[in-house]
């Protein structure tokens, strides 16, 4: 007879739209070891959730541990998800419906499962790790197709009744702008985002005042990702530049209207765009709010970069759920 | 020898601009008895302070109780208050400017005492007595001169790192909009306040197109307070009507977006122009927030008026005392 391994190590887990990604973290979240594979979504729930548990067995091998190691799984997923149930309720890029991603995963690895929102898995991950280390309040900001937010307060993500919340995306910030796929006017994220910024560069592409981003990406946004827009603004397209400055000075407005509500004392940037262009993203970022937020919470407000990436999400998404195994131990 | 008497009663303290409101609660916070004055600013911060503590002794007598009998006192001030130290940076309707309030009462008393921003303070008793009773998560916003905001979330009152925040009167709502008293264009409190009503409705009256109102107030925005706008729209003024109406849209619009952030459970309207007017506020900011929020959200959100009207701040700043000095004895 053997002793059963102690249950000491942790799994963070993306679940993003094109790909997903397990990380094995130590007891100190440390990485030890990561798997990425493709999501397919159309393949459906079952086959998606056999790709989970098979990222996840991988993870563990290539970082020498065996899952009866896994005190528990952190789960990030871009849609709106039972909080306190771990069910993904929808998710468009995955085309799943009521999903007890908790419930399955839990029969499968016999440990503790939490479900969380992508955006609020990188801005728990960036508080306890990251650029926001210790923060009393933390407000993050992660645009890309879409602009997601979060809000750690005093060590909890705050959250809605039964999903998470912090959709700045669906601020109004321009009553006379474009449609936002949430079917209303003028959205920061549908003002603001990767894809609002590729949709004004693209014009400016074929009206001929961005040569290097036609030349480099057309004027398909499909091509029109944040690498190519900075790449063409290192090259001198300064109406891509003013473009994205313009979308940052917006993000910025938003972001102070929340700093008069919520004064945090943090506030990070994170996701594609951000990493492409920080330099750009974050003076504009800074000029905006500027602009809005009122003086004596300006100071107490510190705007930050995200500084771990890709791996925000997945360390985020495992250290809540060691915190939420915590806050249950502790009751 | 007597026994010193056990310290079982609250005050609740409202020091508004024009008057001030001590009332003395039981144990289980029922009011015993209360006593109003006159602030008088202009005559200083030293017999500022005195006139506090007459009316707390008056309170306190009326109440049949002695102050020795006084388990602490919160106060709520309508200004600028350092959270950790209850002092009193800035209120300019008092004209004070760093003064120690929490010390001084504290000193005069031997109770502790509490001093906290007066919407947060009528937003935490609307929470702990009134209409969002029990609520995990309310925000509260109070249209009157200004238009103030509190977000209490699991019991606690949502805080900056030195000051209250929530200021909702500065979002801005309209980029054409007008020039607000912080100095920006556009904030909710310059399109949406009681004193923007009155403008706008002192405009009409000029026109001829509020005759009850030109009647009873005239036009001058002294005169149009939240009582004279109410017996103008029952006496028929449909302008008059019709620019609450707006207002209290706007206040739903921006409220909306609160919604997407935050998903309170609650969202309770109080002040002066709410109470007078309560249908036409309620469905007015109905109005806006389904306009603005997600539906998601909007279904696990109740908004609802102010039950304690103006005991809401007197009694969520006595009660807000005893929530700190339990969890300063539970650590």
């Amino acid at each position: 007879m053997t002793d059963s391994p102690t249950r000491t190590h942790w799994i963070g887990f993306d679940l993003g739209g094109t790909k997903m990604m397990a990380a094995v973290f130590d007891a100190g979240f440390r990485p030890l070891g990561r798997k990425r594979r493709k999501t397919k979504g159309n393949e459906g729930t079952k086959a998606g959730i056999d790709r989970i548990v098979e990222t996840i067995h991988d993870a563990c091998q290539e970082s020498s541990i065996v899952p009866e190691q896994l005190a528990g799984i952190g789960v990030g997923v871009p849609g709106l998800v039972d909080l306190d149930h771990g069910i993904v309720v929808s998710c468009a890029n995955l085309g799943w419906k009521q999903v007890d991603l908790q419930g399955e995963l839990q029969k499968r690895f016999g440990c503790p499962v939490t479900v969380i929102n992508d955006v609020d898995a990188g801005v728990y991950g960036e508080y306890r790790f990251g650029s926001a280390k210790g923060s009393r309040s933390v407000v993050g900001i992660f645009p890309g197709t879409g602009i997601g937010g979060g809000f750690i307060y005093e060590g909890n993500i705050i959250r809605g009744k039964n999903y998470s919340c912090f959709e700045i995306g669906h601020t109004q910030v321009n009553p006379q702008g474009n449609l936002c796929g949430c079917g209303r006017i003028g959205c920061l994220e549908t003002e603001a985002s990767r894809l609002a910024i590729a949709s004004s560069a693209a014009r400016a592409a074929y009206r001929g005042d961005a040569p290097n981003l036609l030349a480099a990406a057309g004027t398909d946004l499909n091509d029109i990702r944040s690498g190519a827009l900075a790449e063409a603004i290192r090259a001198g397209d300064k109406s891509i530049e003013q473009i994205v400055r313009r979308a940052a000075n917006m993000l910025g407005s938003a972001a102070g209207d929340i700093v008069n509500l919520l004064s945090p004392d943090t506030i990070v940037l994170g996701g594609g765009l951000v990493e492409a262009l920080p330099t750009l993203m974050l003076e504009g970022v800074e000029e905006g709010v500027n602009q809005r937020a009122m003086a004596g919470y300006l100071k107490t407000c510190k705007i930050t970069i995200s500084k771990l990436g890709d791996d925000a999400g997945v360390r985020g998404a495992a250290a809540w759920c060691e915190h939420i195994q915590e806050l249950k131990t502790s009751k």
